[in-house]
C-alpha cells in the first residue's frame, strides 16, 4: 500500500523511515476523513429517511476512532523526533517535508487538547442537527431546532476552551476556517464594505426592469435540460467527471474524498431556475480547486485546499466574476436560449438577461443574493454568531435578532424563519466561524481577477470564445496543485504580490454595476 | 451514545456493566463493518471511474482499523471474564447474552489468528479485483483479471491456513458462509440433484414454444417504467423505502448498514427485462431479511442474516417460488401488461407468460437461469473453486476448465468468458466458498414453503388476490427478526421442525415443472 504514491514524483522524502512512517500516519486520518465525508455526503444525497439515527452513531464511532489515531503518543513521540531533526538542520528535508511535520504537529497538538468524549458528542450532535434543521426549515419552525443549536453552541464553546482558554471562542473557532484569521480582523476587512455598500445598494435600486427580469427568471424550466446545461458548463470550467460528481440535494455543497473523487450538489426546487446554475457553478469552482491538488499530496494534511477563505475565492469567482459576467454570456446565452428557454414566453435579450442576473436587490436568501448584498448577508450571520458564541446572544432570540440584523443591513426581514434564520445548513453541522470566509472569498477573488486580467490582456475576449480551460490551468498552477504548502496570506501574496485589499472587490463591484446600470458610483 | 437503543425494549442486560462494555466493543466493530459497506456500494454504484485506486486504500485502511479493534487485547480479557462468569452460572444472563459473549469470543479467537498485513492486503486486492473483473468482463478478456484471480486464491489460502491449518483451506472458508459447512456435507447435498436435475432437464427440453418465449422475454421495454414496476412489487413484498434503497449496478446486490439502511440493485442492460425484474425481487427478498431484524439486534455480531444459506433462501423463495407462480402472475400480469407491454408487439397470454419464465433451458448465465439447471451452475461453481483452492486446478486452466463443466453438466459451453468464467462477481472480491450457499437456499426455501403451506392453506388464494404482505410477516416473525440469535440449523429446526432435507426442493420443482409443461416426472 502506498507504491502507487511512491511510484509518482513524491513532494515529500519518501525513503526516510521517519518521514514514511509520518505519511502512514497521514494516510490514516486522511482516509478516517475520507470516510466521514462519504458518509456525511450519502446522508444528504441518497440515505434513506428512516436511517438518520444509525448514521448518527456511525459517524460518531469513525469520529473517535479517528480522535484515538490523531492523538496516538507514538504519532506524538514520531513528530517530536522529526522536529528535532528539523530544528538540528543536519538533515535535507524537503520543504514539503517540513510543512508536512508543522501542519501534522499542530493537528496533533489539537487533537490532544479534546476529550473523546466532547469529539463523540459533537459528531452525534453535528449529525442528528442537520435531522433537525431539515425538519424544521421545512416546518419553518425554529422550535423545532432550537435545542439542537443551542446544544451545538455550548459543545463548539467548550471545545474552543480545550483549544485555547486564552483566546475568545469565536476566534479559535474562526482559526479553523482560516488561519489566523481574528474577528478583529474579520471586522477591518467588513469595515470598507459596511461603509461603501449601501451607498451602492441604494444607488442602483430604480435600475434595471425589475419585474420583467423576475418574471424571467421565475419560468419554469426541465429540470433535466437544465441539469445537462450545468453540466456542459461545469465540463467546459474543466471540471472533471472522471474523478467527480454531480449530485441534487436540500443544500448545495461540495465534498472531496480525494483529488480523484471530488463531488458537488445542487437543487432545483428554487423559484429561479438560475439559483440551481449558480449553485453548480459556484460548487464546480470549489470542485476545480480539490480535483487539482497535486496527488503526490493527497491522503496527508496538506492535501486539500488551504483555507475557506481561498477555497471561496475559487467559488466565488467562477459563480461571479465569470457566471454573471456579460462575455461569459455572450458566448453562452445562444446556447441557454435554444437548450432551455426554447419555447419560453419570456425570452429577452442577452444584456437584458445579464443585468437580470446581476440586480442589485435586498433579498432574504443569502444563496440567492447578488454580489453586492451578499456581503450584508454574510455580515447579519458574521455578527449573530459571534454573539451567539460570546454568550451576548441566546439561542432563543435568534429569529428575532435576524430579522433585526436583516432589517439594519438589508432593509428587509423575512416573515418565516424557512426564508431567515433557518435558511442555511451551516449551523446544524456546528459550523460557527465559517461564514465570515465567503465575504474573505469575495475579496480574495477580486485581488486574483485583478492579477489574472495583469497576465491575461486578452482575458474577456478568451471568455467571450468559450475558453474557459486557460482560466483552471492557471488557477491550478498558482493555487491548487499546492494544497496547504503555503499559508492562506503566502499564497495571496506568492500570487498577487501584496496582502489582502479589499480595495480590488470595490473597485471590482463598482465598475460592473455602474457599467451594466448606468449608474455613477 | 447507545441511549436510543437502550430506551428500545434490548434482548442484552444492559445494566450488566461487562455486557454493557461488549456491547461497545460490538458497536465499533459493527459500524466499521458498515463504513466498509457504504464504502464497497458507492464504488458499484456511484463512485467516479477514476477513484479507484484511492477508493481501494481508504477500503484497506478501514480494513486495518476494525482488524485492530477485533484483536484489542481488552476485548480478550473482556471476553474471558464474561466467558467465567456464564460458566459460573451464578449470574442470570439473558439468552441473548450467552449468544452475543459466544458469537464475540468466536470472532475475537478467528480475527487474533490472522495477522494485519494479511488483512489489509486481502482489502486491498479485493478492490483491486473488482476493478480488474470489471474492465476484464466487459473487454471479455480473462487475461486482464488472471493475475488478481491468482493473487486472491493465494490470500484467501493463506487466511484460511491460519485460521485453521487442520481444516482443508474450502472448508474454513466455505464455513464463513454457512458455519459448519463442509465440502463433503455440500456433496451430500448435491448429490440427489445431481442425480435428479439432468432428467428434468432432458424431459423438458422440447415442452413449451421457446422461441416465442424468447421474442417476448427480449422485447424491449423502457427502462424508468420497469424500475417503476419493480418498485411496486417491491412495496407489496414489504420492502421498506424509508429504510432501503434501489439502484443500478453491474452486478445486482444487496447490502446493509444497519436494519434502517438496506441497499439493493438491479441492472437494465439485460437481454431480458424479466431478468432486471427477478433480479430486483431477488435482492429484495435479501433486504426483507435484514429490514426485519430486530432493532435490538442491531450494531451488534448478531445484528444481521444468520447465513449465507439462510439468507439465499429468502431471495431465492421470493424470486423463485412467489416470483415465478402462477398465483402471483395471476395478480400482477394484468399491471404488467397495462404498465410496461402496452402497445408492445408481443402480448401473449398469462399462463404463456408463466411458461416463458420458467422454461427449462441450459444457457450459459446463472443469474438468468431457469430453477432447475441453476444449481447445475453452482454444481460447476462448487467444483471448479473447491479445486482452486485445494490447487488441483490453476488459475490460468479456469476458462477451459469452466467451459467443460459446462458441458459435462449442461452440455453446453459459452464462447465468451465474458459470458463463462467472468460473469459472476464473487471471486474478484476474493469470494470462494459461497456459491454453494445458493443451492442450499433453495433447498431451504422449498423445506420452509412447504412449512408455509402447511399453516396458511389458502396460500394460493391470498397471493392471487394481491396479498404478499402475510408472508413478509410470517417469516419476519419465525426467521428474520432473530438475526444470528440461532444457528441455522437450530432455526430450520425450530421452524420446520425437521433438519434440511433435499427432498422438499425435489417434490417442489417436479410438481412445478410437470404441472406446468404437462410432463410426467
Amino acid at each position: 500500500m502506498g507504491d502507487q504514491e511512491v511510484g509518482r514524483a513524491s513532494p515529500f522524502s519518501v525513503n526516510d523511515p521517519d518521514i514514511k512512517q509520518l505519511l502512514e500516519h497521514n494516510n490514516t486520518l486522511s482516509d478516517l476523513g475520507s470516510v466521514s465525508a462519504l458518509l456525511s455526503w450519502d446522508q444528504a444525497v441518497y440515505m434513506p429517511g428512516g436511517a438518520g439515527e444509525a448514521r448518527s452513531l456511525q459517524l460518531a464511532t469513525v469520529s473517535v476512532i479517528a480522535h484515538e489515531k490523531a492523538t496516538n503518543p507514538k504519532a506524538g513521540e514520531l513528530l517530536s523526533k522529526l522536529y528535532s531533526r528539523m530544528c538540528g538542520g543536519s538533515c535535507d528535508f524537503s520543504y514539503a517535508d517540513t510543512r508536512l511535520i508543522r501542519e501534522s504537529m499542530r493537528e496533533y497538538a489539537r487533537a490532544v487538547k479534546i476529550p473523546s468524549t466532547l469529539v463523540e458528542e459533537l459528531a452525534v450532535a453535528a449529525s442528528t442537527g442537520v435531522e433537525c434543521w431539515k425538519e424544521a426549515k421545512k416546518q419553518s419552525d425554529f422550535g423545532l431546532f432550537k435545542n439542537s443549536l443551542r446544544g451545538l453552541v455550548e459543545l463548539q464553546v467548550e471545545r474552543a476552551s480545550c483549544l485555547d482558554s486564552n483566546t475568545p471562542p469565536y476566534d479559535t473557532l474562526m482559526d479553523e476556517y482560516e488561519r489566523g484569521l481574528t474577528a478583529a480582523e474579520a471586522e477591518k476587512f467588513f469595515e470598507p464594505l459596511k461603509r461603501e455598500l449601501p451607498g451602492i445598494v441604494a444607488a442602483t435600486q430604480n435600475a434595471g426592469d425589475s419585474d420583467l427580469y423576475d418574471s424571467f427568471l421565475r419560468q419554469r424550466v426541465k429540470r433535466d435540460l437544465l441539469e445537462r446545461f450545468s453540466c456542459e458548463v461545469l465540463a467546459a470550467m474543466g471540471f472533471g467527471f472522471n474523478t467527480g460528481r454531480f449530485d441534487v440535494s436540500a443544500h448545495p455543497f461540495t465534498t472531496s474524498f480525494h483529488p480523484t473523487d471530488v463531488r458537488i450538489t445542487s437543487r432545483y426546487n428554487e423559484p429561479s431556475f438560475m439559483s440551481s446554475f449558480f449553485g453548480a457553478v459556484h460548487e464546480g469552482g470549489h470542485a476545480l480547486y480539490e480535483q487539482g491538488i497535486d496527488l503526490g499530496l493527497a491522503r496527508t494534511v496538506l492535501g486539500t485546499g488551504v483555507s475557506m477563505g481561498i477555497h471561496e475565492s475559487q467559488s466565488r469567482l467562477w459563480e461571479n466574476m465569470i457566471g454573471r459576467s456579460t462575455p461569459f454570456w455572450t458566448s453562452w446565452y445562444p446556447k441557454l436560449w435554444a437548450d432551455l428557454l426554447n419555447g419560453g414566453h419570456h425570452v429577452i435579450s442577452e444584456d437584458r438577461f445579464v443585468k437580470a442576473i446581476n440586480m442589485v436587490k435586498p433579498g432574504f436568501i443569502r444563496v440567492d443574493a447578488d454580489e453586492v448584498t451578499y456581503n450584508l448577508h454574510i455580515l447579519v450571520r458574521f455578527e449573530l454568531e459571534k454573539a451567539l458564541i460570546s454568550g451576548d446572544l441566546s439561542v432563543d432570540d435568534v429569529p428575532s435578532a435576524w430579522n433585526e440584523k436583516m432589517r439594519q443591513y438589508l432593509g428587509t426581514a423575512p416573515e418565516k424563519d424557512s426564508d431567515g434564520c433557518l435558511q442555511d445548513i451551516h449551523w446544524s453541522c456546528g459550523n460557527f466561524g465559517y461564514f465570515p470566509t465567503y465575504t474573505l472569498g469575495n475579496l480574495n477573488a477580486a485581488q486574483l481577477m485583478a492579477t489574472i486580467r495583469k497576465e491575461f490582456s486578452d482575458f474577456d475576449e478568451r471568455i467571450v470564445l468559450g475558453d474557459t480551460l486557460f482560466l483552471r490551468e492557471w488557477l491550478r498552477e498558482k493555487i491548487h496543485k499546492h494544497g496547504c504548502l503555503y499559508s492562506p496570506k503566502e499564497l495571496m501574496m506568492r500570487v498577487t504580490g501584496e496582502e489582502l485589499n479589499p480595495g480590488y472587490f470595490l473597485n471590482y463591484i463598482k465598475d460592473k454595476v455602474s457599467g451594466l446600470f448606468g449608474v455613477s458610483l
